[in-house]
């Protein structure tokens, strides 16, 4: 098993880096089976994958089959998680506390991944100054200090649409290089800051394909 | 322009259908830019996609490019909704009203797509029996009868993990064939049943490739 380091991160596919996702969550799955190794053809087979897709995807970052073995299940999936920077914990700033950013608070997936919304940042006086779950609701005015203070490094906006803009500018001014948007809007951001925007339509229209197709 | 009607569905990858619903955004906006025609190689350039992709994906469905033109904008953004099911509207079921459910019903982006939320059930007495902006929040034992007097073919599940289960089933039963599920659990359904999981932190894990490669 060799880890490649001398990958250009511009050069891989962001749906790559999706199915790596996918895949850590395969092997978390076959773990828990007890599953000790598995080939690319089984691992396809078992998640509904493409075998060669898998093989492209994992060239990327380094040769981490055996000859006649396959995959080493634990050990692959530790090597994603490290490739995904999800061996370890990152400080996340969720700004927007409305039905969406409650949600997203309260989404167990995320603290599950290693993502640790550590503050909430609000525009409405009734919200703020106050601590939930042990974590403090704040005015964005409070954003630079504390972003500063806990090492926000992604941030979180459930805002609606008219107020995202202005909120990424002031997150990306209190050194957030890296933000998720739910608000139906595009966005913009300097190059390096890397933003990501969530359509949760698209979700839908893989839906409405199968179902419509199947009607045909 | 040819329009292949002999797929098989089965055959065309998940990412693919993905990618059709990135196509359409990104042909959306041209059409507000005034651009009439394209290639598939601007396209790419313009929108960070891979030319190779695009034709690829879109083969699959039919022969979309005219020789020394390349696409039509409108056209081919007209094709690929007919081909995603979004020349028509979804009356779509909406299964529990906490805070997810809430953000979802306010989510501008569904109706946008012809996803209309045409009635929401929660098991909170305290939350049912009333109309909300013209839709009905009801118990989920009126969930049948709904289902069938409104024709709800989608269902979206925004209820606790412990309790997907048995909502899904309870849809299934109703007769609805597609489902989104929030919940962060594995699910359980028929081979006709089309489920789709949204996990929203494989969204925060591109962010955290991201920026975690920055820092090596």
């Amino acid at each position: 098993m060799a880890l490649r380091t001398n990958y250009k991160i511009s050069k891989i596919p962001e749906m790559t880096i999706r199915r790596l996702s996918i895949y850590t969550r395969c092997l978390q799955q076959l773990e828990e089976d007890g599953v000790k190794t598995i080939s690319s053809q089984e691992l396809a087979e078992r998640f509904n994958l493409n075998s060669a897709q898998v093989r492209k995807d994992l060239a990327y970052f380094g040769e981490f089959g055996v000859r006649g073995i396959g995959y080493y299940v634990s050990g692959l999936k530790a090597e994603l998680l490290k490739i995904l920077g999800l061996d370890r914990e990152w400080q996340v700033a969720l700004v927007g506390f409305g039905n969406l950013g409650s949600a997203l608070f309260h989404y167990k997936g995320f603290g599950r991944q290693g993502f640790r919304i550590s503050a909430i940042f609000d525009d409405d006086p009734a919200k703020t100054d106050r601590v939930l779950d042990g974590i403090p609701i704040l005015s964005l005015r409070d954003l630079s200090r504390e972003a500063k203070a806990k090492n926000l490094q992604i941030g979180i906006v459930a805002v609606p649409a008219e107020a995202a803009q202005v909120v990424v500018d002031r997150l990306v001014a209190s050194g957030v290089k890296a933000i998720l948007n739910f608000a139906p809007v595009r966005l913009k951001v300097a190059k390096d800051v890397r933003l990501k925007n969530v359509d949760l339509s698209i979700e839908l229209e893989s839906l409405s394909f199968a179902i419509s197709q199947g009607s045909r």
